[in-house]
């Protein structure tokens, strides 16, 4: 997308957030006396929740409605009304922004749809929306919207019928909550139902719709300013504003808030469908995904995740950033742990009779230290065994996480079990992750012991599977490797040309910032080629260079291997021949004449400055075969060459890097050299759209890399952050 | 495991189990008049539930408990009794199981633990049970097992508390049921828990626990005979009759029953513990996947899939066997969906204007016709627009399941949208699978509702996540190509040597079946390699030959290449020193002499005839770089060509044999007729463990593959099926 052409993109300012989210005074435009029209729905909630700010209705045919004064048009209305709610059909929309600006209002809800995603009219009518909404200050939210809510003042401003009890509002604000961002309207009223049924406190909630004039970027600053809000939920199909949501990120990070998102995306069918329904592009997900990972966000995969990871965010002060134990009370339970765990990545340390002393020493002689743990029916008889296993757990520095997995059969046998982990988690207060899952789905469990896990802060799950889903996700955030590479700023050592950098270029300006090339020069008359082949010694390399020769290959612009002076004169004669056939017109620059490099395992290296999420880089294996398997990885651009290495060691075909069948070890050192290099560079050098070394051949350790070949994409355009 | 070390194989018969199941007499040995003690659970849960058969109790000390008379030892009990259950401590049981053989018991069930998962003697004792066991022919349940439940005339043989009301128990009798049959009493229990909380129809659940003298598979011979048992659900973690199982699964799939089956054991740290805590070697997880997978059994990857499959299985007479359609309500939902769907492999065929006018002629211009369907909130407004959905997807023929994710709210919105969903499963009386699914799980759903979608046959979910991960799984199984080779009896052309086949005489065998060699010849002196090499051509392959040396490369016992009588003449003086260095001793059958063959595209095809579970195909790509991602899959060995060529397709790097970037398309027809050939052999040639050929060249469509080396172990010890 290019940035001139996208949406208005200045921040919405917090203050202005706060007043729509906050409001003193609302209008609903469109307010109706007849029960379930939108109208009546967004005043009836206002009245369910005891708003106590002042309410303006517009009716053109009313005086009253429901005993409440009422005004037949928005010119009618005060000035600097904090928030009109429009409640009319979409093609009055448009004339009621105007209005409702001359009016000064502070923000318009609007849930019309009919807008970006219907076609051309629709595109130009939010636009206009978003201009006239720049031009008065006045923030816009939607159209095509479900309004949003505060839990904390009992302010919905949405026809969902929505009830926040008294007690529920002083217990929103008096705990952390977790505050709800959407662009889909029916994901955020799913997702609020889902959480307040789980006792959870929130905060806010927001759906953000098409974002004419305001972005979920513009209410994520607003909540990270919130000090109850301590989980966000966030819910999107593309962001409008990446280099905002990062920056966000990062602060959320520092300040020990936790950014959980579902972004739906994965697969190209649901990239498409995203763009039909939102009427926006559908942007690349594994770039999204690096970026905002690095930035410290949680990706949820599925609806459920998103809840179970927030809930937990939410309830524990401590996450995972160590090895999960799980206690339960079954051998098959055990192994199926042990498979689901291993799917997950969610690291298990292993525990048993020497490692544990203190575990054992609680246990009967027939229960093995083990992780899982196997209990067995034991705590039936001797229900302590719970409290004293977990008391172990508690002070063992090799766990932050504990899931407990309950066979919960019926009241009775919880009110055997359940007592002695509350008590454990009371008594002894972990500074650890506790999560209690049940293994019998469905069992009568009394309200009154999973009120009381809630009130200790162990989440309740009905099912391990869950559990171990949303531990897993959290412990991969808590050790992910946040270091970043320092760079000393790059200075490119010449001027960039703008398009496509011929590979000798490439070669000229990459080469002294580190990246390893065969030795060779350009040679522009057949003399000079054979003086340098000479002097590089043969077998050597010759390359037509051309700007406009790009996949130089595919015009036989390439002869490899080429050994002598009378070899050279023939290949020289045979190139110029092949470009002049196959790419006629094309004048080039000269012929590379490079020393071939020896052979040894091929990879790929590439670097990417996406003008929207910024600097990212590209690593693989080359050959066919990986590039039909697409063993690949995308990585940031400012990760350590550590970090490299151990990215680099999670490729598929990793193992052929580590001595693979008494071959030699690899050089992935000198690897992650040329990758950290590719990220100096971008980070220094925004002109730079693409780099690509392909293949970059690694040999033994301790002799380096080379890079056979290298592209270069420059567009010296202005680049939107 | 060699079968003639095994535990008693001979199977239980129907009629015991019954026996078992049904009893018309129980003894409790270790009765109590302490309440929670073992004797006492069990004594109370056949008073619950009104159990009319006589009840005998043994008690050393008491005459009398709870007014019942009690009898001191097992030897003033009556002959005959049907079932005998121990509620002792493990010491006591093995002459307790003497003294009730004695008298002449149809069966025992022993819950102690501390058998053969317990060390060398507990083993040693499990191994006499079972000799008195099958001397008597006296069942045995157990040990370490939770007895066994029947659902349907209310006796529950097992000390958890269980309540089957009389009117349950009638339903179970009326309806078709769900069977529980677990190697892990736990599990067992979680599962009755888990299912019953739902409302669903049981009939028995019975736990194996260490299977001493009776398996699994005799109780599932017995489920299957039950004409109510519909679905039976399967927790195992070996199968000790891996024939016996299969053959059932067979029968069961051809008289319309469903089995499900949860197996742990996909990583190898889940079958290091299930060996640990059964006292039994743990088997071959994907071997067993082919195999039970291809006798028509679905696997369950967790516990809330085992409990989701089965419920489907149950309540919808059709499973899937085409497409799925999804109605939602959200355009952000559907994005998720597509995203699980192509992860879970589930097939939504597209829906457009053009493909589906009934669809189109039903919804309101701006709902777009799709799959997944995004319905918007119209429906609140208008409720019929679901009946009217679901009415067009009733009559679409692409589809075989229909998966509604409804946004719930409150019980005011259920009662607006689960209405038309019922009515139209009611009034139209689809042959499809429907299922209902919450997004918003929490939601206040009125029970009512669910009850009367169970009625109809409507499995509710409590999210759309869960809901098409079992419809994909059962979707898998309706698409799945049951189809047989049909295979001509082969029978080798030659007496099979015991042992390692050498490759000349491997290739012998193989090449009359229909199996592409390089032509070539066994050279016993040079001479006769000079003139074998003349007549095939150079250049040609020295191989050398004997039993002992199956990895001749290790030896350097492989020259290929070799062009010229001079070069054979060095080659074959450089084998014969390398062999009388790194192998001295070993006597050599002689040199294959082979012509060398084309390059190609290598891959990998072996047979393996496991002793418990048969003959198994292994197909995959060669080479290191696919060897290190293990690019391979495990197929049945009577696949058709057909079959075995869609199998092919789906390797990882299938692409490269389709013809990848102008490479053209490889001969897959005749690498799966290769593939065929073994099949066919090792179906009719049990002593045949093991065939490998590695590589197989693939070349051009219509030029065939050729196998460029044999490795093939023989075996003639019984096998047993």
């Amino acid at each position: 997308m290019n940035p001139s052409q996208s949406d208005v993109r200045s921040a919405v300012s917090a203050q202005a957030v706060g007043r729509l989210l906050r409001p003193e005074s609302i209008a609903i435009v469109g307010a109706s006396p007849t029960p379930g029209a939108l109208g009546a729905s967004v005043l009836a909630n206002l009245e369910r929740n005891d708003y106590r700010g002042r309410i303006y209705l517009v009716n053109p045919k009313r005086d009253e409605i429901d005993g409440r004064p009422c005004v037949n048009s928005i010119d009618q209305l005060p000035d600097g009304i904090d928030v009109a709610v429009l409640a009319i059909p979409q093609p009055a929309v448009l004339d009621a922004v105007r209005a409702l600006a001359a009016r000064k209002v502070g923000a318009v809800v609007i849930f019309s749809a009919g807008f970006a995603e219907a076609g051309q009219q629709g595109i130009a009518q939010q636009r206009e929306i978003a201009r006239i909404a720049a031009q008065a200050g006045m923030l816009v939210e939607g159209p095509n919207c479900l309004g949003c809510i505060n839990y904390l003042d009992r302010v919905p401003l949405t026809f969902i019928e929505t009830t926040v009890s008294d007690a529920q509002a002083q217990r929103n604000r008096e705990h952390p909550a977790i505050g709800i961002l959407s662009q889909s309207g029916a994901m955020m009223a799913v997702l609020n139902t889902t959480l307040a049924s789980r006792n959870l406190p929130l905060s806010y909630a927001v759906s953000t719709g098409n974002e004419a004039a305001s972005h979920l970027e513009d209410y994520l600053a607003f909540l990270l300013d919130d000090p109850g809000t301590r989980v966000i939920a966030l819910i999107a199909e593309q962001f409008r504003q990446p280099g905002r949501l990062l920056a966000a990120a990062r602060r959320a990070r520092e300040a020990g808030k936790l950014l959980v998102l579902l972004h739906p995306g994965r697969s190209a069918a649901a990239r498409e469908s995203a763009a039909t329904h939102t009427g926006a592009m559908a942007g690349d997900h594994a770039l999204m995904r690096t970026k905002v990972e690095r930035a410290g966000i949680v990706l949820a995969h599925t609806l459920e995740e998103l809840g179970d990871i927030a809930e937990i965010g939410l309830r524990c002060a401590q996450l995972p950033a160590r090895g999960t134990a799980i206690v339960g009370e079954s051998g098959a339970f055990k192994a199926l742990c042990l498979d689901l765990c291993e799917e997950l990545d969610l690291e298990l340390p292993a525990l048993h009779d020497d490692n544990a002393p203190a575990l054992r020493s609680v246990m009967p002689a027939f229960v093995a230290v083990a992780n899982p743990l196997d209990l067995t029916a034991q705590g039936l008889v001797d229900p302590e065994l719970y409290y004293r296993t977990l008391s172990a757990l508690f002070d063992d520095d090799r766990f932050s996480a504990i899931v407990i997995g309950l066979i919960q059969t019926d009241p009775v046998t919880c009110a055997i079990k359940m007592p002695p982990v509350l008590r454990a988690v009371r008594e002894l207060r972990p500074q650890k992750l506790v999560i209690c899952a049940g293994l019998d789905e469905g069992a009568l469990v009394p309200a009154d012991y999973i009120a009381q896990m809630r009130e200790v802060g162990i989440p309740y799950f009905p099912s391990t599977e869950r559990a171990l889903r949303a531990v897993a996700r959290l412990s991969e955030l808590g050790t992910r490797d946040f270091a970043q590479a320092v760079f000393e700023p790059i200075t490119p050592g010449m001027a960039l040309p703008n398009g496509v950098v011929p590979e000798y270029r490439a070669k000229q300006l990459l080469a002294p910032l580190g990246v390893p090339f065969a030795r060779g020069e350009l040679a522009t008359d057949l003399d000079t080629a054979l003086t340098i082949a000479r002097r590089l010694g043969y077998p050597v390399a010759l390359k037509v260079q051309a700007a406009a020769l790009s996949h130089k290959s595919d015009v036989g612009g390439v002869i490899l291997g080429t050994s002598g002076d009378d070899a050279l004169r023939l290949a020289w004669a045979q190139l110029h021949d092949n470009v002049r056939q196959r790419a006629p017109g094309v004048a080039l620059d000269g012929v590379l004449i490079e020393r071939m490099g020896e052979r040894g395992l091929e990879m790929i290296v590439g670097a990417r400055h996406d003008p929207q999420w910024g600097p990212v880089i590209l690593i693989g294996f080359g050959g066919v075969a990986a590039e039909v398997t697409r063993d690949i990885r995308l990585l940031p651009h400012d990760l350590t060459r550590e970090a490299v290495v151990r990215e680099i060691g999670k490729l598929k075909s990793a193992p052929l890097l580590h001595g693979y069948r008494g071959a030699p070890a690899l050089d992935v050192e000198a690897l992650a050299e040329v990758v950290v290099h590719l990220g100096a560079l971008l980070q220094t050098t925004a002109d730079i759209r693409e780099i690509d070394l392909n293949p970059v051949v690694v040999y033994p350790r301790g002799q380096g890399v080379l890079a056979l070949d290298a592209l270069m994409l420059v567009a010296a355009d202005p680049i939107a952050t």
